[in-house]
């Protein structure tokens, strides 16, 4: 990997400076248009790009095209929101005769985009959280350029996804600087740090990101830092539950725990099950038949074996299904870990350490006050998931919807957390640290707002100014 | 002023945070109606409090009067937001059936209150922008409860007002802890360090306003802190104006510029004019007319004084109309600097200084390309007002309204900047220093967004679950 220097970065941003002077001015038709011009590309390249990152990434050709198709589909649903604004539409009052508070002149508030944005590419989807993923793909849609901090776990395949797209927009007749690259942490930070720069997206651990977080807000002039640092994501399950259908659960929970290979900020992490070593070691079986695989990289791999273990020194906690790590060729296997509730609630910051990749912990539990109690020492998360059965865990549901009120930013009743639906009824963020402005999301049509400001024009609805907005 | 200490902060914080449990439980309807029982409260009570808050703070009791119809037409608007959600409303999207990324579960959106989060009065607005000013209405209809930081300027106005505020709630069975307050520096600083306080909301200096940004964003689990940081409001007015309608533009100017002794976040501070004498010599006259009185505080004709002494050491400028500064009695006049574009394009950061007071600067300029110089070097601000002329005037106008977007929060046209109107379409709030999050206001009723998040509940609509939520 090259990495950028800071003369570099800085003439980089400067072109994209450039760029938004043309890229936020022409009309919100050309912007979607070139936005879908991109999708195209991206579409007709499907293949030789699943391909390049599979390569480079390990993750499997029919969920890397998968993921190129939630991709351009998230590009084509910020394009539409551009040409036809739902959140971003202009609002308007009209002048109200009168003193004030009643009285009024007319007010008309538009959405403006920031100004060039920095985007830092994922690890673990190349696509989707990536180059033109959705961070990006919500940044164009509001009239931002991008100046992407690409992952260096995949330099090919986002060397050539920011190809395919810069040509794109260069065959619209835009200036392909609307999306510009930079390498390296420093690179990264310098980025940050630049005074050109007026927001960021990130999507990554929490100690880069905290570490990110702490330049922006520290700029003489602060920007939004919209980061989205991982999360322990409980799964919930009742006695009732498993006695109804313990042999689905624990088939899907390992599914979801398995998918990727563990590899997504959704994974469920930590499964508060009922003390039932039939369930448990069915949960194990459905587990050790996912199979063994390469991680991301072997960093990933070496990562992996390191958190495991410690998550493994926790108070109590015992290894029901030993996880297989091969650092030389970086495949690893699931692993399943134990740990009574009053262990966990004796020692919950060791166990709830995010271990990236197949792993979770079951919490078990006796009492449904144990339930409260674990609920009481958990982190803010992205997603809280339940299985549970009605009418019989009423007041448990009730109690955990509570808990998800306060600390997540979903909640998955008798499904599983993997998979995010691209939807405007989507949240993807959550309580610090699964989000640095829990306010806003990642996933869905709603992240454009991330990337726009409001400004109200005073006096000017039907009068000869208004056509110059 | 008797501050509170550490120990009574987080004694009244523990409280806060127990009055959340009930206050963020109860149905939106008994929530929307405690609060419009304070803003009745307050109307019962408003020639008293008018008074009592002209001796603490000398700004006129038909203007306090006017100020507290402006504080419950604000509680009453987020009232009705509670009970009949429109920025709130759930958001909902069926499941559809097929693979990612069209296939999808349903999804169900709903908006919940961040918990305790504490508010900072402005010393300027003893009702709007203080204890239960727009923030505190606004945390108040989303949910939150609210310590707020009394502001040592009118401490028994604020003490009535919390009394009457804290009855009401009472009156209505709800715990008046609903609204706690603490007093001081250290306790505000405590305040937001605190780790079950959620947000702040805040109205004043740019000096106070950034070192609690820094507190809120350097917390192991940082927040969102909402500050509006005060601006240099540019008033652009072109030669054509002046011709059309120097004499009115001179006398409304004067007027805007004197309006509450100039302590307003809004008051133009800097007035781009033409080079014309008579217009310079004009609003000076009429400036001269507006009199003379007291400032908030003894404290603040200090500031006033030091700040203008400031300002009047840039580079060029000269003092037109002399402002009369009493320190003894706090009584002011208005006064009028005046600088040529060249000199203030030199030395802008010691002009530009924000004076708060009556005071404004008057930029002259000879060439349309010093508009644009002068445009370049200004920063981030509240309101950008224009004067101008159809059709003489549109590139003018065209590119004033550019830099509106780039830079300001709000924009008016021939028009004057002070006076807020409360209103959907309003938008209070601008790029740094203007506010610290510049995509949120503090006027009108998107201000409820500032203290609510987004979770979302996956696949239980149409579910026997649904009711729980």
């Amino acid at each position: 990997m090259i990495e950028t220097t800071i003369e570099e970065t800085n003439a980089i941003v400067e072109s994209s400076r450039r760029a938004f002077m043309q890229w936020s001015a022409v009309p919100a038709d050309t912007r979607a248009s070139c936005i879908e011009a991109i999708a195209d590309a991206l579409d007709a390249y499907a293949d030789t790009l699943a391909e390049v990152a599979d390569t480079e990434t390990h993750l499997g050709r029919p969920r890397l095209v998968g993921e190129i198709a939630r991709t351009t589909f998230q590009l084509r649903s910020f394009a539409t929101e551009a040409r036809h604004p739902t959140l971003t539409a202009p609002v308007d009052n009209e002048a109200v005769d009168g003193a004030p508070p009643e009285g009024r002149p007319s007010l008309h508030k538009v959405f403006v985009p920031l100004g060039p944005v920095a985007v830092f590419g994922a690890g673990n989807f190349p696509f989707a959280f990536a180059d033109v993923g959705g961070d990006t793909a919500s940044a164009l849609g509001a009239g931002c350029t991008v100046v992407i901090k690409q992952h260096p776990g995949y330099p090919r395949t986002s060397t050539e996804v920011l190809r395919i797209a810069r040509a794109a927009l260069e065959a619209e007749g835009m200036t392909p600087d609307v999306l510009t690259t930079v390498m390296g942490v420093d690179a990264g930070r310098a980025l940050v740090a630049h005074p050109d720069i007026q927001a960021v997206g990130f999507t990554g651990s929490l100690e880069a990101g905290r570490s990110l977080w702490d330049i922006a807000v520290s700029r003489p002039r602060p920007i939004p830092f919209f980061g989205e640092l991982g999360s322990a994501n409980p799964v919930f399950i009742t006695e009732a539950a498993v006695t109804a259908r313990g042999e689905t659960i624990a088939e899907d929970a390992a599914a979801s725990i398995a998918l990727g290979r563990g590899q997504f900020c959704t994974k469920p992490s930590l499964l508060i099950v009922p003390r039932d070593d039939e369930f448990i070691d069915l949960l194990a079986r459905h587990l050790a038949a996912t199979g063994e695989g390469p991680l991301l990289s072997t960093r990933s791999t070496v990562r992996f074996a390191d958190t495991k273990a410690i998550v493994t020194t926790g108070q109590g906690v015992s290894e029901v299904l030993r996880s297989r790590i091969d650092t030389a060729t970086g495949a690893v296997s699931a692993g399943l870990l134990q740990v009574a509730a009053d262990d966990f609630l004796a020692d919950h910051q060791t166990i709830t350490t995010e271990c990236f990749g197949p792993l979770a912990v079951v919490i078990t539990y006796t009492t449904t006050d144990q339930l409260a109690e674990i609920a009481q020492v958990l982190e803010g998360g992205l997603v809280l998931t339940i299985h549970a059965e009605h009418p019989a865990d009423r007041d448990t549901v009730l109690g955990l919807y509570e808990l998800g009120k306060r600390l997540f930013g979903r909640v998955v009743t008798n499904g599983w957390p993997t998979g995010v639906a691209v939807a405007p009824a989507q949240h993807h963020g959550g309580p610090y640290p699964a989000s640095t402005l829990a306010g806003f999301t990642s996933v869905g049509l709603q992240a454009v707002m991330r990337f726009v400001r409001p400004v109200t024009f005073q006096g000017i609805t039907g009068s000869s100014w208004e056509e110059l907005i």
